[in-house]
């Protein structure tokens, strides 16, 4: 699994009780799995589908910084199937794991469209095409 | 269901497809779980251990109202087992459904404690308690 | 009166004294004002075009929960005057009183425009309607 | 009266019909008066307890440029009444008035406490005096 | 140097060591530079181009007030050179001083557009204009 | 470079002109030195000392994916120089380059301290060794 965005724990982002709020986690995962598809699809309207169940593990705390971790489970036609992880860097606890975030890559009227994608490419890869 | 926090559709709650961002709902219904466990075992000291699978059934643009709906599935030992249903109030549509969010009622060091709650209560009969 | 909305004092609703800041405070119940008003007007446009004094006789910290309850005064003709109450949940006390909260219904052009309501009106009675 | 905080109208201050959130512009107005009071006093242990009412005379829309200008009324006890006025510096348009609003001195238990000040004083001024 | 803005350095404003975090204090900076560049060259669509190095002199805690001060360095032929300053109007120190902010007046397609202005202008100088 | 942090260009984002708002751009890269140099320096005590100059060379929309990447440039005793590189990954321009972030390691007082790092380790090897 690559590791990408890192959220640093800041006073905003606590729940009265000093932990990291719950609802903060799942946006940012959310904004994560959106942005990888975005990539990966190369399609910027891509929208989250449904989530499998979700764990919290372990909590975090101010200053702490946390980091979120997506996989591709699977190409569908018109979806893409990712697994995310959060992890603490600073306690190296697992925070979370969702094993099945599917997205689904939409046309200009909102409806699913097939991506035609495979696999997974990386942007260096794209941009090596682009500079030929 | 009784349906209580309401929200308004503003620009910072869209996803850059001007659609309601996703994670932004997920956060809306964790607090919402949250404060209703708070208010039930009346104690701040409650957390989000787990949610069951979300799927997202519809959207909401701006300026749309949703509404967040709560109900109780089951009192545990330290547990409250909640429902909850979000539903756009200008599409009558449900945008979500949550079957099981698992709330934790905590002690001062944060460990499971027993909340002795067996069944719903409504603050205005605690109020009639208070104000005998 | 009935109360919907709910909020959650979290890090970010303070003032840097540690209670709910009142600026807050003020957004969540114009916020509130609107949102009521969308809703029975079956509008959304509406902008709020007056509010009478606001006096502030307690406070609240961080993990208190708040709750805010809203009544129509009276239905103008174009207009749609509420009165709004907030009370903290965890104290039992009044937080704040606006007796007038004036809103007004808008077309297109942002010109007031009668919007034809005479009384209250539930949204499941409109769905009852909605699905003869 | 003098015009200090100037605030950008930027697409996270503004209600779905895309003006300047009322909401937004009262915590705004809160903000601006602790803080003048905060300078005033020189006690940051300053809150809010009154606003008379309030006129939406105008409105401002994205990218527009609000002045917030405060003026004092009174020197009381322990108590500092401003006035504020609010206004669009693109359209030389007066937003809002407010023409009382009762800000409390307070001690470190939050009782109210006289501040002993009779007058506005400049910081400057008391620079000057900190360098003799 | 005209300082203009006043921000109260609440909790959302905090990194986790509890001091004002440094890139709220650019964000707020930039903010500055931006209206005040609107403002001067009567044109909304104007950009940061560059900011020149920037020294941390001196950092505020939680309810501290900062004041941002904004000069005129020199009128380009499209572009406007700004000079900042940050203070903390509670310790009197001065936080933070950029020497050269460089906006660039835009027309409608984003290209520099050049803006005919030479020196400073004080809104009520062109209000006295317009009354006329 | 090593890119980590991914951000989702998302209206809150955005200036009134609707591309990226250059401070929120500068936010996420001192929030982005900042966690890179706690992971490093593995102490959570890091403010931002200094910032060179920074080139606004492009800008981004909404919807488009940006990416932040941090070098080392140099370790110093009680510092830590880095290198910050933004670009958009839509776009694959480079959007911002700053050459001299200087983090100061501080103690429990905030005074500076050495922190005896010498190069950038990995924190998959500080788990290898936690795992012997």
């Amino acid at each position: 699994m690559r590791f990408h965005t890192r959220k640093w724990v800041k006073p905003e982002d606590l729940n009265p009780n000093r932990s990291l709020f719950g609802g903060k986690l799942l946006a940012w995962i959310d904004e994560e799995a959106a942005l990888y598809s975005v990539v990966q699809l190369e399609n910027p309207h891509v929208v989250t589908k449904f989530m499998s169940e979700i764990n919290f593990m372990a909590s975090a705390k101010q200053g702490d910084i946390v980091e979120i971790g997506i996989d591709v489970v699977k190409f569908g036609n018109t979806s893409l199937i990712l697994r995310c992880e959060v992890r603490n860097m600073m306690t190296h606890e697992k925070i979370i794991t969702v094993d099945n975030i599917t997205m689904v890559n939409l046309d200009e009227e909102g409806k699913p469209k097939p991506h035609g994608k495979k696999k997974i490419e990386f942007v260096k890869d794209r941009l090596a095409i682009l500079n030929k």
